[in-house]
């Protein structure tokens, strides 16, 4: 089981990848965010987006899904209170071939909770490859894992 | 339609309410976040949550559906470069009756592109009352939208 003594700043961790399903994302956009560009052909061809794009929170979702299980299925995972970034720096579009990885930027054990680590980390997805340079999701926030050393009482 | 120039510094939407729907936030962690406390009640209940919580971006989702249906599909909105906050101080649990508000905080006009406006928001969740002050969900992000002053060519 990874734990947070384990969860040290500097390591990288590649959390595999996904195709983007057509129908998927735009049954997500239709619940979550109904925006034209995100249900239509034509509406996303006019767009800033120059074609159907994902809603972000679809991209983010993907994202997620490959930490849980490629990480955090693995640890004590102890939920998120949140983070401080969050980018769409370039539209998804259906059948991207989307790979996932993450960093450790930061680790310390809570102060009034000492079975608790709070790590701070880094997300990427990127298109095409795990070491392209085109990054469709980027994000930072703060996991909660259990530790090793102080178990929870 | 609300356009960029409508979205000025200060002003406050109160964006609808929704309740929190048990199978639908179960199936939605399924897919996107299978941590135990999000799929079982018992594993909930063991948790730091104290019982079955929401996904964090299954509350993320509630609240961007409310923000398109009250706000965006009234507006020229054109998407999101992302954020610089995402909290979820709060646990949210199936049939909590959720209410959505955002106020604007900033907006300039695109200096390299004059049809769009880059409109700086802060989006909350409250729980039980639109003036509640338990906040389940917060964020802060960029949304673009078209400008009436300069269409876009």
């Amino acid at each position: 089981m990874i734990a947070f003594e384990d969860l040290t700043p500097g390591r990288v961790f590649e959390l595999g990848s996904v195709t983007v399903d057509r129908d998927e994302m735009i049954a997500f956009a239709r619940r979550f965010d109904p925006q034209p560009f995100h249900l239509d052909e034509e509406a996303g061809q006019a767009s800033v987006f120059g074609g159907l794009a994902a809603s972000g929170w679809f991209t983010a979702g993907l994202w997620m899904r490959l930490y849980i299980d490629e990480l955090v299925s693995k640890a004590d995972g102890l939920g998120s209170p949140g983070g401080d970034e969050i980018a769409w720096p370039a539209p998804v579009f259906a059948g991207d071939h989307l790979f996932a990885s993450m960093e450790i930027v930061a680790a310390r054990r809570s102060s009034s909770k000492p079975w608790m680590g709070l790590v701070t980390l880094r997300a990427w997805m990127r298109r095409g490859a795990a070491d392209s340079d085109d990054v469709v999701y980027r994000a930072r926030f703060t996991g909660m894992f259990g530790s090793r050393e102080h178990p929870r009482p």
